[in-house]
């Protein structure tokens, strides 16, 4: 296909690859900063613009891959070439794009990007949603060809998903953190805490979370508990979000058991 | 070596296996079920005993695997043997050890063990401490012959390393629970966030958790912060955790611009 993104973040960037890699012809590039667009043009063998009067009308698709509070403007303003326009967010529901033109579709990626590290794009969850059954249709052939996992998600679903994403994403990188202040607040290298970090994560790549939880609150072990909440003293921040976890995982076990 | 295991738990297991592959002798496995310790004692070619009273004295190491309110009392049973004695315990003193031998040491592997899944050991970061330099040093070799990941690690140390192990892993784990079944709600199948999971923990194997922080709470994004609230309506404990911990996140955020 040919395909214009518009932005320039993480997320513009690796689907930009991805789709030049699979054999897609990537025509603009477009930022409200030049050289950003600039960058990533040069990758890709686009054209960078950072002006919308710039916009060349003769691709298949336009991708705005930008800040979700910006999205709407964006598909305004391309509304008027009256091609196919996607969203790639996970967080917005496709009316954003649907009410200006019904050639509209969302294209969002569930993966967590950085410009500094590779992703292998063959992996990551593609979730797809069509305003009509043929867009839907094109953006699955689109999205096959660079995702082997293409699911159709709809804009309910996607917002929970998202939410589950923060859950299973951002939070736990915020507690990774945590671990690495404790231990350099006791000259302790992180090292010690990365193979864990990594076995915990692929742990459940085949398994249910709940059934390969451990810890002291799985098991009820108040002793083991209550001597971290000493060792936490003065914390009173971390001491409410282990005590609220702890409970989390306690109730969990006890409506396992109950459940059996 | 020559090293018996007192314990046949998930510690227990894949440590007795580390050690015969490194080619040190497991003579034999002491479990209070007899079924247990004959089921272990068998992969490693030892003897299963349940009654402490068939101990084998001629050892250099007993290695007590056991849970944590068990280690005193087989420690001083097996001290009349006047042999080294470790156990392996995270969250447990050297002090409950050595108080009833000075012959006394912790060689703690930290990371997560399950029975059902393989671990390669030599990227398990191995904690050891010994009651005297002599024994540190005897530790430190036997650790080396099946882990590249060696340190020494004080009771003090050790305690904080244990809670931040709660952070980096059995909390982490609570989380992709929580998400798991808020796609289970809405008909999703968690292979959707199995690829984010994998990432995230990825992403810190060589990066500090704070650099690659993303989500709506490190952009201080209220209009999502608060969309994802509402789709909690009803399910308070989760809109209690994800007030707190996009808190924290928040507060991060602020207090690492407050420092450049």
């Amino acid at each position: 296909m040919r395909i214009s993104i518009i932005g320039s973040g993480n997320v513009a960037t690796h689907l930009a690859a991805a789709l030049k890699n699979a054999g897609h012809q990537i025509i603009q590039i477009y930022s409200r900063n030049f050289q950003n667009a600039a960058l990533l043009a040069y990758h890709v063998k686009a054209e960078a613009i950072d002006d919308l009067n710039k916009i060349d009308p003769s691709v298949e698709l336009f991708i705005i891959s930008v800040k979700d509070d910006a999205i709407a403007d964006l598909a305004e303003a391309l509304s008027a070439h009256q091609k196919l326009i996607v969203h790639t967010s996970g967080a917005t529901l496709l009316s954003v794009v649907s009410s200006h033109t019904q050639n509209a579709g969302v294209f969002y990626p569930l993966q967590t990007f950085s410009k500094t590290k590779e992703v292998d794009f063959s992996t990551v969850p593609l979730c797809i949603e069509g305003a009509t059954e043929n867009i839907t249709s094109v953006l699955e052939q689109l999205a096959k060809t660079i995702s082997k996992s293409v699911y159709y998600v709809s804009s309910d679903q996607r917002k929970i998903l998202h939410l589950a994403a923060v859950f299973a994403c951002n939070f736990p990188n915020y507690l990774y953190e945590i671990s690495r202040e404790l231990l350099a607040d006791h000259n302790l290298n992180f090292d010690l805490l990365r193979p864990l970090i990594l076995e915990t994560a692929e742990k459940v790549q085949d398994q249910i979370p709940a059934q390969v939880q451990t810890g002291p609150a799985i098991r009820n072990d108040e002793i083991t508990m209550d001597s971290h909440l000493q060792l936490l003293t003065g914390q009173e921040y971390l001491q409410q979000l282990y005590v609220l976890l702890s409970q989390g995982i306690i109730k969990m076990d006890k409506a396992k058991h109950a459940a059996k």
